[in-house]
């Protein structure tokens, strides 16, 4: 693991990262996260699975509602079906571990049609935004545990470019949808790629209120971005052209711009 | 740290963990997460914030957008508002860090006026998810980050009772909103808690498709959700019970049932 002071330098860029402070081998792992797109075909050790749901049981969650849930796929034909959904990524046919994690308030819907009741609760926006949330710290558990073991991981939210037809191949009840898929395997050779230099942290960490004077910041971060995205052979292009890219089109949406629609008909009414 | 069988039977209940497969100290580190409500007023050592944030911003973020931004609120005066909007939690004013994690489009709005250009992905629900997903990815990293530093964490998701009200407190331009506070700092003497048991492994993972036959496992989980009630002197009542007693009623919501048209107002139009 690399110390604080080179990690922080890694992350940031030389002569924009914070002082070190206080240090610990977990946080010298996540500081050296990579998303990682290509994967060996080699299986990890059994159990591996499990202790990484073990992990992501154990983050919190809303009030101990638990209303998220993770689907363990293996069949080739799901995962092929799954990588055309998420734009034809290979990778999620190629980990030997990929997961589904979901959203899901079906449970507590389950409970409360045993018991004989109603949860009036349920069909707010608040409802979906919890199980979203308990998924995500669940989900974010399972990467930084299957980075202790040398496994590298990819979230997929490109699953989100058509809810409906993942949760029928899912056979999801109503109340339960993905939001969003993990690969989890060893990285291939060449494969391991290089820690992404992130915005400076004045531009995200604020104190007391929020300080939106933050075109320096942009400025700075724009040429490490394009020096990043030129060494790992993308289009050099800055952060600025890349967030445009991605957000400045309908087309770059895939079809997301249906999720509300596609939501409420999973059984979350958003009220 | 405990082995891992012993972790697990702690996060399980004796007899209802899965087996021990791989592990690591990391692994060890989030079994034992416990949320505390009770702090000392011992100041973590100086860069302890920034080395948070810095392990934060290593999560995963989608397209690299960043759509997150954190807020450290230090002044008393708005500590014991938030304090008294998330229902009296003490802790908020006790514990020497308290984070606002914000879902915040904002910066990429503020981007695109200065570029004089439009995102047209903007408004709807998945960038609003994107970036509530965003800001748990990072929370979750800045969670187990203080945990390795033998530091104690607590989610607060009583900020969404009113988004409105933190917001104007911390001085939020348009597109940003609180999603859930964050108390850090070190357990008072007796308020460490015990590690919570959560639902069995089989009633959250899934192997191909979804299964909805869950009902066993509630009724395996209710007499353990009740026995660490009873130990930890709250009602001691069922996991069933208390799902029912959260969502059951609209009081429960605390204001929630309005999230929708306040996150709308704070410029999320959630199309």
């Amino acid at each position: 693991m690399p110390a604080a002071a080179a990690a922080l330098a890694l992350r940031y860029g030389v002569g924009a990262e914070p002082k070190a402070g206080p240090w610990s081998d977990t946080i010298a792992l996540m500081l050296s996260h990579r998303s990682v797109r290509g994967y060996k075909p080699d299986a990890p050790p059994p159990g591996t699975l499990e202790t990484l749901v073990a992990a992501a049981q154990s983050a919190a969650t809303s009030s101990n509602l638990q209303t998220w849930s993770v689907v363990a796929v293996d069949r080739p034909e799901t995962r092929a079906e799954l990588a055309v959904i998420a734009g034809n990524q290979k990778h999620i046919e190629q980990c030997p571990i990929f997961l589904v994690f979901l959203a899901d308030v079906s449970r507590n819907g389950r409970l409360a049609a045993q018991e004989g009741t109603e949860l009036a609760g349920m069909p707010y926006l608040e409802s979906f935004l919890v199980a979203a949330i308990d998924a995500a710290l669940a989900a974010q558990n399972a990467v930084v545990a299957a980075e202790s073991l040398d496994l590298s991981t990819v979230y997929i939210g490109a699953l989100r470019n058509d809810v409906t037809r993942v949760a029928g191949l899912l056979g999801l009840p109503p109340g339960a949808t993905p939001v969003f898929g993990l690969c989890v395997g060893y990285a291939a050779p060449g494969r391991e790629g290089e820690v992404k230099p992130r915005l400076p942290q004045a531009a995200i960490l604020h104190r007391e209120t929020y300080d939106a004077d933050d075109q320096g910041h942009r400025a700075a971060y724009d040429p490490r971005m394009a020096e990043f995205s030129r060494r790992n052979e993308m289009a050099g292009d800055t952060w600025t052209r890349r967030v445009i890219a991605r957000l400045g089109t309908m087309k770059a949406l895939n079809g997301r711009d249906r999720l509300k629609e596609k939501l409420i008909a999973l059984g979350f009414p958003l009220k």
